[in-house]
């Protein structure tokens, strides 16, 4: 199993691809598409669409994953974040894949941090379970995109594609990916 | 000179073509996209980006108008809001053509509405410029999509394309559509 993680953004969209055999997990790839500023918005987005489409023709995974947004700094940022997600979602579905969306919270626990931890240490958890070098993540938005496919290949068997009539409730999810592969790395609770 | 104005949003998305020769304008075409609820939001994406690029084929516009966003009922809904116009975008940069963004107020203006007027009033004004039966337009989405369509056709000389780096500062636009063409359409500022 094969999973492509997105984090979208007009500006910097990471992608990471994870995959999982026999339970042992290896990173695949991952990377940063960067939109031009001198663009129009219209055109940046031709080239986002058109990365990713490559990237997703160069990994072929089996899902793509992606974080949900529940929280928004304002309606103007969740505007323009909603034009790239929107070119990343339709991207996934055009290589015939579904979307599977998870909560920022979950995405973070997948990886060990908490609620509370920041992107780096969300990055510092990415690294280590994949192990990746320190220079290998230039960019927060690669490790996000890398946390969200191993939260997805976590909580996948149970999953149900993003937004779909059934999709609110997800049944049972397996065990914590934390739990099953490296219990060492999960932070104490109480920390 | 041919445009395509397009009222995106994820469940309906509405599109009009005006055409403008030798200072008479004619309706071409319209309609509305539906997006099925009971889909994936990434593959409704998919297929109102395909629906979208296959009306960019068949009326072969010279540029694509669209409303600009600058007030929100939430967070959520230009979220949502901004997946639609995402995909929109794209499908136009994808067939070479730039996209104009005009205020929603321009917009109302340029059929001879006022800002506070309605859905409603957008639609009998267009109707009455492009010479259509009340029966032709049978939900808003198009005729707001035709709306900035003939706003376009008012503004395009001076047009730069939707935010590119100098399209914050439009120069002086051409006159009012609504002088120019159809005076006897314009309402009395005082109504």
């Amino acid at each position: 199993m094969r999973v492509l993680g997105v984090d979208p953004g007009s500006r910097f969209m990471g992608f990471g691809v994870v995959e999982e055999k026999r339970g042992r997990l290896a990173h695949v790839g991952h990377g940063v598409i960067k939109g031009d500023p001198a663009l129009p918005l219209s055109d940046r987005l031709r080239d986002l669409h058109g990365a990713l489409t490559a990237a997703l023709v160069k990994y072929r995974p089996d899902a793509v994953a992606v974080e949900g947004v529940f929280t928004f700094r304002n309606a103007r940022s969740a505007l323009v974040l909603g034009h790239a997600r929107g070119v990343a979602l339709l991207a996934a579905s055009q290589a015939g894949l579904s979307v599977f969306e998870y909560a920022p919270a979950k995405v973070k626990k997948a990886v060990g941090a908490g609620g509370a931890d920041g992107k780096d240490a969300v990055a510092r958890m990415v690294r280590t379970f994949l192990e990746l070098e320190a220079s290998a993540l230039e960019r927060a938005d690669a490790s996000d995109a890398l946390a969200v496919a191993l939260c997805h290949l976590n909580h996948g068997r149970a999953a149900v594609p993003a937004a779909s009539a059934s999709g609110k409730k997800r049944k049972g999810a397996a065990a914590l990916l934390a739990d099953r592969l490296a219990p060492a790395y999960r932070r104490p609770e109480a920390t």
